[in-house]
């Protein structure tokens, strides 16, 4: 009586290789716009509360003096993060999608209209909070990050293979909170280079600082 | 240059009406089945780490004595919560939605097929761990149910309006992180209550065993 089921056998793809295709064309648009600005752009993915906003923050903070840095804060509803960054003082758009669980490129190229994409040297693209919509939908972005907590428990990674599998930066955050929840760090890298023994995971903790001049010297913005 | 935009005016809806009736008449399926064999079916929806297998673990420890309890494991991907429902003693059955962020009244169709109806009682299904798909999917449930943790951050309740002002529910769990997080559960009660002043907030520490007792008679299921 207890087996498990796999929705492939009985549900029908939801993204056909028409939509895969388009949003590849758009994805491909983003790309070149950026270029044309000499734009470097990263897709920040991960669940709420996995402190997105926060670690580019740290990072907003630590490079404003030699870097220009944008943010489209994406987000279901709320403005919660964009005004986070926006008061750091950086441009920066809201991208609210109301039902669709994650950005895709058509929405970010009408962000990138209302941006000055000649003033900006980094542009962190911040995706709705959640691991399992936005690992389908491309971009046109430089690297595709995921940020995980230790509060999401140890089993975080081999319950969204898909998206570790394919995404070759994972930030391990609130580092600082894994002994009182008693998750083992060591297990989650130990999964994650197991699926994708190419990728590198950073260990952070944004609260304290911790591992943010690791994250910034893995996106290859350390210019020092 | 820094405004919001609403994807509403640019992106087509991906639930059409159609869809919708098609999955209310499914989930009026699930209603009949259930109701054929008297179970009462409680809809768990919130992010991955809110703690909402070990919330259930906790009723069922509870309860077991007096009540038939079953239960459904949503997942992208992985067996973990399945197991762990197994290891209880109750009957089970693990639901891997692949590609889909959400479960829907077919998928628990199928996973119905494969429980004894006649031998329980209560069954909690557990959904795909986050707080944007699931909202748009009828399963023919007794009552939806979202559980958040204190981790998230005190925005969650602003940032996914739709599924909380339509959920009766909430159970705010991971209280005794409040501090450390420094998270003050009073404004997510209080954001809640805004937002849905007729709805039922529990607080909880899952962990410790904190809370249940409030979550048991919310659920009805406190027969002393």
């Amino acid at each position: 009586m207890a087996w498990a089921i796999d929705s492939k056998e009985m549900h029908e793809i939801e993204l056909t290789g028409d939509v895969l295709a388009a949003q590849e064309r758009l994805a491909g648009e983003v790309r070149a716009e950026l270029a044309r600005f000499g734009v470097r752009a990263f897709n920040v993915m991960g669940a709420i509360g996995s402190g997105k906003t926060l670690l580019i923050e740290r990072v907003i903070e630590r490079l404003r003096e030699r870097i220009r840095i944008g943010a489209i804060a994406g987000d279901v509803a709320g403005s919660d993060d964009y005004e986070r960054f926006r008061k750091l003082g950086i441009p920066a758009v809201n991208l609210n999608t109301e039902t669709e669980c994650h950005l895709d490129a058509h929405l970010v190229q009408h962000a990138l209209e209302e941006l000055p994409l000649g003033e900006i040297d980094v542009l962190f693209i911040e995706n709705v909070g959640n691991l399992v919509c936005p690992a389908d939908f491309p971009l046109g972005v430089e690297r595709n990050i995921v940020v995980i907590s230790v509060t999401e428990g140890d089993d975080m990674v081999r319950k969204h293979p898909k998206i570790f599998a394919q995404t070759d930066l994972v930030v391990l955050n609130k580092l600082d909170l894994a002994e009182l929840v008693e998750v083992e760090p060591e297990r989650i890298v130990a999964d994650y280079n197991r699926l994708n023994p190419n990728g590198t995971i950073i260990l952070t903790d944004a609260k304290h600082g911790r591992g943010i001049g690791e994250f910034i010297a893995a996106l290859g913005l350390d210019s020092r």
